[in-house]
Parts: structure tokens; C-alpha cells; sequence
């Protein structure tokens, strides 16, 4: 009779709420080039007005809006050209009543202009007349100081994920060192007699590590930093040694613990074992992923995610668990995005696992105008169906299943 | 009158349909830990079976089923047992007629059993007796040889993007070196004389090079390797020759044009004075995006793509023309991912722009069970609309306009 058996399970929002008990990462300064994907530690403010100056947003004459008023083709405006202003250049002189400065797009509006006339509603006539045959109104055809951003204003707040268009706006105000939360640092660990590295050929019996690789991608695809420690036999001191080293260099350790119970068992000792542990969670109302550990460890606390032994189970473990638990350490904000999921119609009717959360993984299908999710079953020994899968369906807590036909939220793999 | 009214603005279809004279760059091998998010240059089949040996999926008891038939708790069937199988070792006996061995889940079914009882329908009593008050089917709690994948069966066609849990199930396979393509080396320009780096004050009518860094950002998160060239004067030979020396060491070139008229002109009488440049593309039915360029330089030809110098039209061409042509160069399949789309319930009526595709920006927001889209409106000389959207909705060329409540396909960025 498995131990877990007598361990009241938690559920993914309790065990969630303990992730409070974990502080963000420290922060550190990089440049703008290097900044795409990392979380903002502070807030930054613009330091100046963009654009800086009025713009022309179209290539055209700036003019007095006043001047232009009742134009039409039919009986056009008569102003004077009176020169033009270079790209990227202070104008030369203003523009008076009745009169027009060539400007080109992006460039500074010549002081006394209110408009900008696009270049396709005038005509210029060889005396240095301008005819123009359509009016503005003020502010037409113009980028005023500060409509982009305006100085002070809170461009992106702590916790922000800083994405290319971001960097672009930060690159347009001059911001070129940015203070964010360093990576994440996470240990990874495989323990379990069975398995060998990559690189050797399993004898009987044996499997090579796979769930340390994967998992080491999806750290890594979730913006920390995975450091691969290798295989620990299934014995309890050298589990222990093993945890105790990679507590000195990790903000986060994850173990794949082995499938069996008994060496389920053996490393929650060796977890236990550790100075200052203290184990939060064992065993989880997850489906798959029931024998998930996670345990803080020393002062101030850091996280021990024990992965299930099946490498679907650890897949899945750590999209549903890991990821929120890096997420928090990597400081970002509660509500970042929308969450990387799509709404899509289930395929076929799926019963739930009683007492359990259920997760199934689904492919995504376009039909016209639908998007359909076709589970992927199979069992969560195999890692075939997850690599068939977009992404995850959860039949929740206390739900009999799913229909064919319902709309269900898949969460996204990426 | 601007020069691009005498061309026939090609559409969006049309200049995908241009990007088939384009080769993906070379392939190189990499381990399989760089692998993340590299793109297969060659199909991988599978080397051997997964799992290659019976593997027991539950913890319990290597029996023959048939020997378990009928059993029940009021009337359970007994069988001897016989030892156990150590997880990663070969069993040293078999499971003859009425014998039973233990089996941890991952460890190999010993010979002559075909199924595994799982530990919690059992008892073992003193003498050494199994009781089993459960039948197992044959098969029941087993994995078989080859039934997450078979020897030679094709895991992942040339074109594949690498993901976590593929990387996975290569590792499983002891697959360790790939073939996958190259990065595409992607060399950005930017032209304009009103534009300073990003480490210069600006002074009046000047404004900072943020399209360089957007865009860099943007192939970055694509999967290619930007190179930033800096910024190149509005000067016919000095605009050729940046071009030239860009040709030498990149699989695409950017330029992103300067946004009047005038520099428009100069940047594509640069490109055309290319040895063996062909301007396949002056101006795409888009908005914003209209002054969009493609070229096909030299032999093979490589890719050219002149982008507006509006910040915000420029990050659409590339997430509309410039991603598609990268996922080209990177060698990704057609059909590689349900492409980054959700459907969402428009919250505002939209008007189209007539004779174009209107790429419209929206936030995404959750409510309730509907994901609806926002339209952030605003100049496309402004980048804070873009910052604070999730994605773009596409108003089809021909189609008047979109109506509030609408379901619409939202293009993510990401």
C-alpha cells in the first residue's frame, strides 16, 4: 500500500497559494540589446516626451489650420511656400499667416504651424504658390509632443515581461540600461537506478534520462537558467549530498524522483533529511502527478519541486506547477499576459479522474472557422501523445467530464 | 504625388507567394542540449524501440493473467512468490505457471509474465503466498517494446520545430546530435538623417533608432540572429554600399527606410543599383505598411526586405511579411503549429481600409468565459499602441469593416 495513500492530497490552488513563501530572484542591469524576455525589477518611467517635438505624420506642407479652412477643389487656398524643413533638423523659420514650409514625414513642425496638408491635396505652382484644395483641421496630419508617451508616466511597471515592442518604445526614449531579476538558477536532478545518461547504451532494464533534458528545455523556453546535475543512485546518502550541493548554486532545485515507490519514498527522506526542510506538499490531486513534492529548504526558503518519475507526468507536473513556481521566482507580474491559452470545441466526450484534476493533452485543429481539440490519450509512461499535443485540457475537481462539442480552455505548450 | 501610386500595390498572398525563391540557409549539427527551438534539417527517425524492453507501468507483481482469472476478494486466486525484478536489471528468473515476481513501475517484466498486478489488489502473506482478488487482463500495467515508438518510425519530419518534450523523446531514444538548420543571420539597417543612436541625445528634429532594436528583438523571439549595422545617411552611395557590405554576411537584410517620401526613394534606388537586385515588391496592399519593399539580390538570391520608417508599421510588416519569410530561411515546416491565433469577440465596431488588409492592434481581455479583443487605436507613428497590445486582427481586403461582437482571429504576438 503506497505511504502517499495516507497523506491527505493537495490541490493545485493550495499548493499554489504556498508559493507566496518564495521570494523573486535578485535583480541586476542589462542592456536594451540583451533585455528581450526578462522581467523588470522596477518600474520604468519615461524619462522624456515622445516624440520630443511636433511631428509631421504624413508628407505634406505645415500650415496654419485657420489658412485652409473652405478649401476644395473647386476653389482652392492660395498660401506662399516659404522653404522647407530637413529631416531631422530645427526649422529654419516659422510659419506665418498665409504661409507654408515643406515638411517631410517625421519631421519637426515649424513653429506657427498647427497642421500639416498632405502633398496629395495641393498643388505647387512655379510663382511659389501652394494650392490647396482640401482643409485641416489643428493638429492634423501631426504627432504632438508627448502623444506617444508623456515624461514621468509609468512606461512598463515592476514584474513586466519585456517583449520587442517594448524594447522599441525603451530604445525611442533613450532608456538603454534596464534593472531587471536575474534568471532563475535551477538545479536539475535525475534520480532512480534504472536510468543512465543520454550518452550510454542502456543494458536491460535500464532507460536513459529523458525527464532531466525536458525539463532543462522548458526552464530554459520559461526564461531560467537550467543547470543539469546529473543521475543520483536511489540511496539515500548520496540523495542527500546530491540535494545539499545543488541548494549552494540554484534558486530552485527540481527532482525527478524515481517511478517507483520505493524510491519515491527514499528520496522524500533524503528531501527531509536536509537542513532546514521543510517538506509543504506531498502528493498532489493531480492527474497525472499525484507524487509531487515540494519542500522549502533553509533560511530564506528555497523550493524543491520532486517531479513524478514518469516522464508525461513530470511533463505535465511542471507546466501546471513548475511553471507558476518559476514564474514567481523570475518576479513577474500576477497578470502578465492572457495567459497562453485558446479557447477551443472538444472533440470527444472525456470522463475525469474522481478526486483528481484531470489533465489531458490535446492537439489543436483548425476547421473553417472552429478550433477543435483532439485529446491525445495514452498512458503517462509514454512520451509519444505529449509530443503530439499543443497543449493541455484540465477536467476539474468534482466534474464527471467533459462533452463532445463543449468549449474548453486548452493551455498552450510554449 | 508619391512615386508608390504609380505601382500596383501587390497583396499580402501575392508576396508570400514570392518567398518560394528564397532557399532555407544550411544545416549544422548541435547537441541535443542547444536544440531548443532549432528547426530539423533532416527527418529523425526512431533508432530503436521506446520502451525497448516490457516495461511495468504500476507498481506490483509480474504474473501470467491468466492466472489471475475469476479472482475476486471473497474468492482471490493464490500464486508463489518467486523474488523480485531490482529497477534497471534484468529479471534473473521467469514467472512460470502460478508464480508471481515483484515489479516496481519502470522495471522490466520478467519472461513469461504478461501483465502486472498492481499492489493494492494483493496481500502477501508469511509463507511467501500471493493473493491476488483482482484479475488482470494480458497486457494490463505493462508498456510494451516499441508502444511509445517503433524502431524507424519517422519521430519528427525535416521542418520541425524542437520543443521541450521533444527533446525529450530524443533524449529516451539516445538521439544526441541533430541536424537542424542553421539560424538565419538576419543584418538590419536603418536609414534616415533624422535618426541617432540609441546612446545620443537627440537634438531638435532629431529622434533615436528604435525600429533597429524592434526588430532585432523580433527575429530574435523568431529564431534568427539579428546583427544591428547602425544607421546609414540618407545618401544614395552611402545607402548602397551599407547594403553591399550587409549582402556579405547575412542570409536577409532589413532596412528599415527612412519615413519620408523622399528617403523612401533613395533607399529603393539603393537596392536597384545592387549587382543582380530584382525589386520583386514596392508597395503591399497593407495598413500601415503600404511603403513596404522585397528585393532578391545576386545569385542564389537572398532576401531584401525594406521596411516603413513608422515604428508601428514597420513591427506589422515584420510580424505579417518579415516572420514568414524567416520561417522560410529557418527551413519550418508549413504546417508546423496551429499558428499563434486565438479567437476572440471583437468589442468594437472596426471600418476597413479600403483597397488594403487593415492590421488593427488589440489587448486581449478575459471575461468570464469570452476572451474579447480590444482595438488599440492611434497613429502608426506611435509605438504605445503597440505596447499595449496582444496581437493584431486582420480586416480582409474587400470587407467594409468589422462589427462589434464579431468573432475575429487574433495573430498573437509572440
Amino acid at each position: 500500500m503506497s505511504k502517499l495513500e495516507f497523506f491527505k492530497l493537495k490541490t493545485r490552488e493550495e499548493v499554489l497559494a504556498l508559493y507566496h513563501r518564495f521570494s523573486p530572484v535578485g535583480a541586476e542591469e542589462v542592456d536594451l540589446a540583451g533585455a528581450l524576455g526578462r522581467v523588470l525589477a522596477r518600474a520604468v518611467p519615461a524619462p522624456e516626451d515622445a516624440p520630443p517635438f511636433p511631428r509631421a505624420s504624413m508628407d505634406g506642407y505645415g500650415v496654419r489650420a485657420v489658412d485652409t479652412f473652405g478649401a476644395s477643389v473647386g476653389a482652392p487656398q492660395y498660401l506662399e511656400i516659404k522653404g522647407e524643413v530637413p529631416m531631422g533638423a530645427v526649422p529654419d523659420r516659422p510659419a506665418g499667416p498665409g504661409e507654408a514650409l515643406r515638411v517631410p514625414t517625421g519631421a519637426m513642425l515649424p513653429p506657427g504651424a498647427d497642421a500639416v496638408v498632405m502633398v496629395e491635396y495641393t498643388a505647387e505652382h512655379p510663382d511659389g504658390t501652394l494650392e490647396v484644395r482640401r482643409p485641416v483641421a489643428p493638429g492634423e496630419n501631426v504627432l504632438q509632443p508627448g502623444e506617444d508617451v508623456g515624461r514621468g508616466e509609468v512606461l512598463f511597471p515592476a514584474g513586466s515581461l519585456l517583449r520587442p515592442q517594448d524594447l522599441g518604445l525603451l530604445a525611442a526614449l533613450g532608456v538603454t540600461r534596464l534593472n531587471v531579476h536575474r534568471r532563475p538558477r535551477v538545479a536539475i536532478l535525475s534520480s532512480g537506478d534504472e536510468i543512465v545518461p543520454l550518452h550510454q547504451q542502456p543494458q536491460g532494464g535500464q532507460v536513459r534520462d529523458s525527464n532531466a533534458p525536458l525539463a532543462a528545455a522548458q526552464v530554459a523556453q520559461w526564461g531560467g537558467m537550467p543547470t543539469l546535475l546529473g543521475i543520483v543512485a536511489d540511496d539515500f546518502s548520496a540523495l542527500k549530498n546530491a540535494l545539499a550541493a545543488a541548494l549552494a548554486a540554484a534558486d530552485l532545485i527540481l527532482i525527478s524522483g524515481g517511478s517507483s515507490v520505493g524510491a519515491r519514498d527514499l528520496t522524500l527522506e533524503a528531501i527531509k533529511a536536509l537542513a532546514g526542510a521543510e517538506v509543504l506538499v506531498h502528493g498532489v490531486a493531480l492527474r497525472p502527478g499525484k507524487p509531487t513534492i515540494l519542500a522549502a529548504i533553509g533560511q530564506p526558503p528555497l523550493p524543491l519541486l520532486g517531479l513524478p518519475g514518469h516522464p508525461a507526468s513530470a511533463a505535465v507536473v511542471m507546466e501546471v506547477l513548475g511553471r507558476p513556481l518559476l514564474a514567481r521566482l523570475a518576479g513577474l507580474g500576477a497578470s502578465q499576459s492572457w495567459g497562453g491559452e485558446v479557447m477551443a470545441l472538444l472533440s470527444r466526450n472525456l470522463a475525469g479522474a474522481s478526486g483528481r484534476e484531470d489533465y489531458v493533452r490535446v492537439r489543436l485543429r483548425r476547421e473553417g472557422e472552429s478550433l477543435w481539440a483532439d485529446p491525445v490519450l495514452g498512458p503517462s509512461g509514454l512520451l509519444s501523445p505529449l509530443v503530439k499535443s499543443d497543449g493541455l485540457v484540465m477536467i476539474p475537481l468534482g466534474v464527471e467530464g467533459l462533452l463532445r462539442g463543449e468549449t474548453v480552455t486548452v493551455r498552450l505548450f510554449y
